[in-house]
C-alpha cells in the first residue's frame, strides 16, 4: 500500500504482489488535529483494503509520502507545517494499529521514486524529479538510488537563490527560485499585475489558480502569456543549474501546473534556445530531450509510496 | 605515481606501498605541441623515479589529473583547451612507453579525491571540493564516491547562472558564477575599478594576481576590501545552492587564492550571517563549521592523482 499524504487530500493505492493496482481512494485530509489527521489516514487505508475485499493482515508493507522534513529511520514526520505535525511518530502509530511495517519519506522524494520506477520510459538511472506546486523541490535519483543528503535537504532547489533582489521567500531569504516559479508565485504575480491596472481575462477569476493563468495564456491573454514566458525563462536558468549540479539523463517536471505538458515546457525550451545561440556548453547541456513532464494520468506520489513499500519488503 | 597536469606546471608525486611520499617534482608544462606536452610529462615521471632510485618497472599505476573534459574509460583527454589537447589519447601513449597502467580524470575531480583521502580530518563521506582559480568547478564526493554524472559535467558550478545581467562568460552565457568569483574575475574587477579612476595600492602592481588583491585588502586597501567582500557575498550565495543541491557534510575550498585561509572565508561567512538574521533554513543549512579551506601545504591535485592510481590497483 502506498499513501500520499497532502495538505488537501490523502491518496491511497493498493497493489498486488505483481505491483498491479487493486484499489485506490482519495479523501480530504482531516486537519482538525494531528491525531485526527493520522486517524483519517488509517480510515483511508482500511477503506481501500475493504474495497479490494481484503484486510491489513494481508498487507506486506505501507509506504507513506509526507510533506516537509522526515526522519526516515524513526518513522517520524519532523516538520509538516501544513499538517501541524511536529515530530509526529506516524510510522509507529500506524504500525501499532495495523501491525504492518510502515516507511516514511518526504513526499517529493517519494514522487521521484515513483517516476523512476513507474514512469520511466527511457529506463533512466539518473534523473531529477522537480515538483512545482505551492513550493518547489526536487527528488534526485543517482544510479537508481534516491540522494538522501545529510540533513534531509538535498534537492531543496526551491531555495536556490535565483535573484538576490527578488521577492521575500517564506524561508526568510530574498529571491529564492520558488518566489519566481511556484504555482503560488504565478498567482501572486498575476494578482499584482491586475491590481496595478493590467488588463486580463483573469481580472474577475476567483479563486485564481496557476492553471487558470496557463489556460488564459493559451487562449491569447497577453498578461498571462508574459507571466508564463517569464516563469519559463527563470525555470530554464534554474534547470541549467540542476543539470550542472547532477548531470542527470533526464529532468522530469511534476505538479498540477505541469499537466499543461508541452505548453508548460515551451517557454523553458525557448530560454534554452536563447542560451544555445551563444554557448557551446549550453548546446551540450541543455538538450530538449533531457526535459519532460511526468505522466499526468498517474498520481506519482501514491505510486512512489508503493515503490517505498516495495523497497521495504525487497521487491 | 600521481601526476597533476596543469596549463602552467606538471607536478608529480611518487608514493610507496603505504602511500608515503618518496619523491616529487614540479616542472613547467611544455606547450610547444600536444605530443611535446606528453613527452614533458613522461620526462617528469622518469625524473621522479630516478630521484627515488627506482624505475617504471617498479611502478604499480599512474593516476593523472588533466584539465577539461576527460574520457576516463578510454583514457582520452577530450578537451583541454589550455594544453591544446583535443581527443588526445594520453593514457595509451604513456602506457605504451612505460608499460604501466594509467588512469585519467578531470583535475578538479582528482583534487576532490585527494581531499577526501588525504586532507579529511573529520572523515567526511560527503563533501564538495570547490576549486577557485582561472575558472571555478567542483568535485563532489557522495558516500565516499566521486559523482561522475552522465556527460562529465556534474559539479561544473562555475557555470551556474549567478546573475543573468552579469559579465559575459567564456562559455558564452552571461553572469556565470566564475565571472564573479574566479581569480580571473578578481583581477578583472580590480583593473576595471582602477581604470575607472579608483585609488588603490594595486594601481602600479604588475603582474597583478588575485593573491595581491587579498593581500592589499588585509593591508587596508579600500578598493581591494570592497572586491574581496563582494566575492565573499557572491560565493556565500553560490555555496548555499551547493548545500541545497547535495546536502554534503563539508564544503572545502581550494586553489591558490584560498591559501589566504580564514581571511578568504571571512566575507563568505559574513554573507551567511546576514542570511541567518532572517531565515531558519539559512541557520540550519549555512553552519560555519561546514566550510573550510584545503590544506595549503599539500598539492591536492598530485595527492588526488595518487588516490586515482591507488584506486586502479585496489588500494
Amino acid at each position: 500500500m502506498g499513501v500520499d499524504v497532502g495538505g488537501t487530500t490523502v491518496a491511497t493505492l493498493l497493489v498486488d504482489r505483481a505491483l498491479n493496482p487493486c484499489a485506490e481512494i482519495t479523501v480530504a485530509t482531516d486537519l482538525s488535529s494531528p491525531d485526527n489527521t493520522m486517524e483519517g489516514i488509517l480510515s483511508a487505508i482500511e477503506e481501500t483494503l475493504a474495497r479490494a475485499g481484503t484486510n491489513a493482515a494481508e498487507l506486506a508493507a505501507i509506504g507513506l509520502g509526507v510533506p516537509g522534513k522526515v526522519d526516515r529511520t524513526n518513522g517520524v514526520a519532523q516538520l509538516a507545517v501544513n499538517l501541524r505535525w511536529y515530530d509526529y511518530p506516524l510510522a509507529s502509530q500506524l504500525a501499532t494499529r495495523l501491525h504492518v511495517p510502515c516507511l516514511l519519506e518526504n513526499d517529493v522524494r517519494v514522487a521521484a521514486m515513483g517516476v523512476y520506477r513507474f514512469d520511466n520510459p527511457f529506463k533512466d538511472q539518473n534523473l531529477a524529479y522537480v515538483s512545482i506546486g505551492t513550493g518547489v523541490a526536487a527528488g534526485i535519483i543517482l544510479d537508481g538510488k534516491l540522494l538522501l543528503g545529510q540533513h534531509g535537504l538535498a534537492g531543496e532547489l526551491g531555495h536556490f537563490i535565483q535573484d538576490p533582489s527578488g521577492p521575500l521567500c517564506n524561508c526568510g531569504a530574498r529571491g529564492c527560485l520558488e518566489t519566481f516559479v511556484s504555482a503560488t508565485a504565478v498567482i501572486r504575480r498575476t494578482r499584482e499585475a491586475i491590481a496595478a491596472g493590467r488588463a486580463s481575462v483573469l481580472a474577475d477569476q476567483a479563486p485564481l489558480t496557476a492553471r487558470h493563468v496557463y489556460d488564459a495564456a493559451a487562449a491569447g491573454d497577453v498578461l498571462a502569456q508574459e507571466i508564463v514566458d517569464d516563469v519559463g525563462t527563470e525555470l530554464g536558468r534554474a534547470l541549467r543549474n540542476v543539470l550542472l549540479a547532477y548531470d542527470v539523463d533526464r529532468v522530469v517536471l511534476g505538479g498540477g501546473v505541469t499537466r499543461a505538458g508541452a505548453r508548460y515546457l515551451a517557454p523553458i525550451l525557448a530560454e534554452w534556445r536563447r542560451q544555445h545561440e551563444t554557448s557551446a556548453l549550453a548546446r551540450a547541456l541543455l538538450r530538449p530531450e533531457v526535459l519532460r513532464t511526468a505522466d499526468p494520468a498517474r498520481n506519482m506520489g501514491a505510486w512512489g509510496a508503493v515503490a517505498l513499500a516495495a523497497e521495504l519488503v525487497g521487491r
